[in-house]
Parts: structure tokens; sequence; C-alpha cells
């Protein structure tokens, strides 16, 4: 149907209902939940498990920028970060509806790798396109994405059960996604104002944390072999510092981590220092990273201690005594939540 | 904590997590399948019933416009054009997630009184606000809303079973959404042009059709007291034309309706007179009404046939012989789908 054409397919020539039959008419339904997708007025779901459901809303030049992010990255990170709300919960992606707001300067093309990106990610995850929206809209592009997942009732894991003594732990490494932002956007002001082409050899590894983040599948299911339950969880969408106050907060205790442990690739902290940037700072107060930050019982601490994908940072404290990072030199500072705010 | 302020309160001054925390904390759950709200990566359900999703985006400029729309009955209207979507499943609307992208221009009163309008359509609709997103964007504001409801899978009714011989039903009157909406069009442009106030007397019904809709939730529990299950069934979101068109491609049959008993308002068909419109186009292809169009078999004809809300407008045929209105003189004109397509 795009063959044979070298000007950029308007949507308005497809019309609504032909848009949403190209673009959903090879899904075939995975999950054993997903009974009915897309082609009646709403999905069907039917399973005897408890459901976790996330949405998330990105807009064109606030959340991402057509001039250096491939529309199927977007597609795949656009499910992907829902995906990790729900494994945040320590629960299993299963359903996903995709709105899109497009105005007439979006073409077919884009959509289609758009969708091309959603449906990568929901083979790699498991997770069914069952509905969505497809619309108009007078400026740009707007995604909006409701995942829901399935887990047993006693094996949720909320932001609240943090206690005392618990250990922090963290996934894979932190501010990577953010430099690669940073770099990103240098690039992009340099080949406006020069022309000049972007050099990022050696810089795969933070690109792809921006542009093509993966969710922590295999921590959920690391944990669930291992036999260990967090005692609190959230994903890292606005940086480790914002992710921590909201588990203390709604805990009700406090915490202190040690700057020495907090993970941080080298090519992260090459190009943070490049930029004038502490990287402590990014690791701290970038988003976009997707990992994990839970909290398990002391007694859980053995079963995870010789896995080098979850770092041990920190430990719960009460909550009088505040949240705190620890200097290598044994000196505490006070932890403040500056984290990645979309609002401002 | 708005009072007393004269100037719009800007959204940036309070930062993403004091806006959603302001915007749902009276929330208190109703239904006893909504087990956590806001506050968490997720929102958690448990049922044992068969659930419906269906999720909507709407764009400024493009489905809402605020010169004429009051917020408040822009977030009423938002959620009940997502519960009437379950209804046309046969289903109850049991909980919602909302997503906001706004721009700077838009106060935090305004979007106060947007969620005021979507807490007055949860609570006369039963529905329980579990969770959202909120985001800034670039221009304009754009809302996203999923609902999730609720049924017995053999009560779940689809677009695809109407039968040859089967009643088509609709539900209430046509066309006046669609009146209201070209009412508050002109009085837009005359004001622009002049500055001359509207005089909207007498058109009250019109104007409300299209602001404040109401889903037919009356209907559904109507059909179950009498023990009526149709056998096809979808809302009026694009026009009769359209939506009769789905149910007879998806079920794979003909149709004829008598235009002579197709349902449309006083009103509507004097300000369509007005507009120099034939008001039967206004009813076949003007959307928003949010009626119900179903079919039922014959031998529930008897059942329904009292029911002044409920018309019988017309036949399922073999598909061979098309998709037919027929005149007061007993003429065959084709159906045309000629709705009301927002990607146009």
């Amino acid at each position: 149907m795009l063959k044979d054409k070298k000007e950029p397919t308007k949507i308005s020539d497809l019309g609504e209902f032909a848009l949403i039959e190209y673009l959903t008419k090879n899904i075939k339904l995975k999950n054993k939940s997903s009974k009915y997708g897309v082609g009646d007025d709403a999905a069907i779901i039917k399973t005897s498990k408890t459901q976790v459901v996330t949405t998330d809303i990105l807009t064109e030049g606030i959340h991402f920028d057509f001039t250096y992010t491939p529309a199927k990255h977007l597609g795949y990170k656009s499910a992907v970060v829902n995906f990790s709300d729900v494994y945040a919960m320590n629960a299993m992606p299963k359903q996903m509806l995709v709105s899109i707001a497009v105005s007439s300067k979006i073409s077919l093309e884009l959509i289609n790798d758009f969708y091309e990106g959603l449906y990568l990610a929901c083979n790699r995850y498991g997770v069914d396109l069952i509905g969505g929206d497809t619309s108009s809209s007078l400026t740009g592009m707007t995604i909006s994405i409701t995942v829901i997942g399935e887990a047993d009732a006693k094996d949720i894991v909320y932001r609240n059960g943090a206690k005392e003594t618990d250990v922090i732990c963290v996934t894979g490494d932190l501010g990577g996604a953010y430099m690669g932002l940073q770099l990103l956007e240098r690039e992009k002001q340099v080949f406006e104002e020069v022309g000049a082409q972007p050099d990022f050899s050696g810089k795969d590894y933070i690109l792809e944390r921006f542009l093509k983040p993966e969710a922590r599948q295999d921590i959920i299911e690391l944990l669930k072999e291992i036999g260990v339950k967090p005692t609190s969880m959230i994903d890292i969408s606005d940086g480790l510092a914002s992710e921590m106050h909201h588990i203390c907060k709604q805990s009700n205790v406090g915490c202190k981590i040690y700057i020495g442990k907090i993970p941080i690739d080298y090519v992260t902290a090459e190009v943070a220092n490049n930029f004038k940037l502490e990287p402590l700072i990014t690791a701290l107060n970038g988003g976009e990273d997707y990992e994990l930050l839970f909290t398990i019982s002391v007694k859980d601490f053995e079963k995870i201690k010789d896995y080098k994908q979850i770092k041990v940072i920190g430990h719960i404290m009460d909550k009088d005594q505040g949240l705190n990072l620890i200097t290598e030199d044994d000196n505490f500072i006070e932890l403040k939540a500056n984290g990645w705010n979309n609002m401002d």
C-alpha cells in the first residue's frame, strides 16, 4: 500500500476508519485474558487475576522531538515506559490501548513507523494491542497509552511498604538517558547553527538509553524466581532522588543512600564531565532511565547480593532521620527531590 | 486554595505532583472492583466479571473550542462519551483514567472546572476515577480518557450479531447535537465580526445536546429489566448512517430504514431549516448525539414497542439487498456512510 509513493502520504487521504484498519489489520491476540481487540465500541478482557492499570500522555516538543527521534523508536519507547510502570507494581503487562492525535504535517509513513515500534515492544514484552483512538490535532503529535497488567493480589508491590532497616536496591545504572538527551539536544543546536552532522561514535549506550529504553521485566522474573518480594517499588522515570522521596513519603520513613554505591556507567560519567556536569547529579536528577528502585527486607539481602544487575545503595531509616546522602567520608547531605518534572 | 485570587493561577506554580494531589484529593472509591486509585505507579482492579475497555482522545480546536465550551461541561462530556461506548457493549462503566496535556495558557482554574465536570459525571454514572497523567504541551489542551466497564460475558453485545429480519431501534432523537454545534459556531463568528452577544433563547435543548450530552444508562437498565438482549449495538457518535454501516459491515447484512420513522426533535428541525439544511441529513450524518442504535430479534418486538424512548426505524435485510432508506412513498435510496469524521 505504501510502495511506489515518493511524496509522504496524507492521513486525510485515508480517513479515520481506513487508517485504524490499516494500522491494526495484522494483530493476533496472544494473551488468554485478551478476549476481543480492535473493532467494536470497546475491547474485552477476562481474567481471574488482579489487574494493574497505568496511563501516560506524551506530547511533541515536550516529551519527544522528531528532529532526533525516529518514529519507530518513539513507538517502542511509548509502550515500554508504560510496561515499566506495570513491572514497578510487580505485575506483568498484558494489554495496551494507544491513542494518537496528529496534525496534517504527520505523514502516514511516520505513523506506520510509530506503530511498528509499538508492535515490536508488544512482541518483546508479550503485550496485546487491544484498542485505541486516532484523531487530528491542530499542531504536532500527542500520544496517550494505557497499559493493563496482571498479578496475584498477594504479589503486588506498592510504594508504601518500606520499613526501617530495609535494604534499598536499584537496577542497572542511572543518568545515562539524561546524558543521551543532552547530547542530542546539543547536536541539534550545532546542526541548526552551523549545519554540521553529529558525531556520536562511542556514545551509542547513552543514546539508546534515551531513545530506546527497556523495561526491567528480567528483574521482576528474577525476583520471583529467587523468592524475593520487595517491600516497596517504583520505576525511575523522574530520577532517583524524586522516586526515593515518593517511597519515603508514602512509606512514612527516611533513608540513607551511599553516594559511592549509586551505579553510573563510564560513558554517562564521561559525557557528563564533558558537559561540565557532576555525574552524581545526572544519576540523582536525570530521568527516563526506567530502572527499578525497590526496598527489600534485610533477611532477603543474601538472596540478591550476588546479582550484578541489582545494586544495594542504602537503607531505610526512621522518618525523623530524614532523607540523606552519605558521602565517601561519611558526611550526611540532605537528599532533595529535584526530579525531572515535565510540568515545569 | 483558589479563593482571593484575581489573576488566573499558573500550573507551573504548582508542579505536577502538587497538581495531581490537588485534583484528586477528595476521591472516594465507590465500586467494589476499584481496589486502589491514584497514588502509585498504577491503579488496581479486581473483578470476577468480564471487562470492556474503551479510550478516546480529544484535542482543542478539533473536538472542543473554549470560546463557547465551559470547562466543566467539557469535563462532563469527555467522561460521558466514553461511558456511552461502554453502554454500547451492554456493560456498566466502573473505572476511569484521565490524562491531560496543557499549555501554559491553560489556568489552574480551568483545569479545576474540567475536573469538577469529570467528577459530576463519575458521580452521576457510578464510576471511579482511579488514575491518569498530567503533562504540559506546546499548544492548547489534549484530553485522553480510558474507561473500564463490567458485564457478565453472556450479556456483552457486539456490532456483529445483527440477523436478517431483526428490528432496528434507536433511542431518543438525532441531529440535535450537530445543530447545537452549528448554532454555536455561527454565533462565535457573529461575535468575532460584529461583537454581538448571542441570543440562544428557545435553543437550550440542542445546545445541551452538544455541550452536555448524557449516555443511555437508562436504556441499558431498561433492556435488562424487560429481558431484551440486543443482537447488535453501537452508540451514535458519528451519525446514524455511519453507525448503521458499521453494524451492517460487521454483521454481514443489509438494512432498510424508514425515513419517516427517524426521530428528530422539533427544535432540531426548526434550526436546521433556519440554516437551510435538511433535518433528515443532520439526523443521518450529524454526530455526537450519543444515542444507542441496536437491533433486536423480531420475537422481542412486543417487549419494547410501548417504550417511547425507543423508536423502531427499520429492519435488517440480506446483505445482497444493501443498505437502504425507504421514503414515505416507498422508494428505496442508498444509505451512504457520510459520518462525522474528525480525521478529515
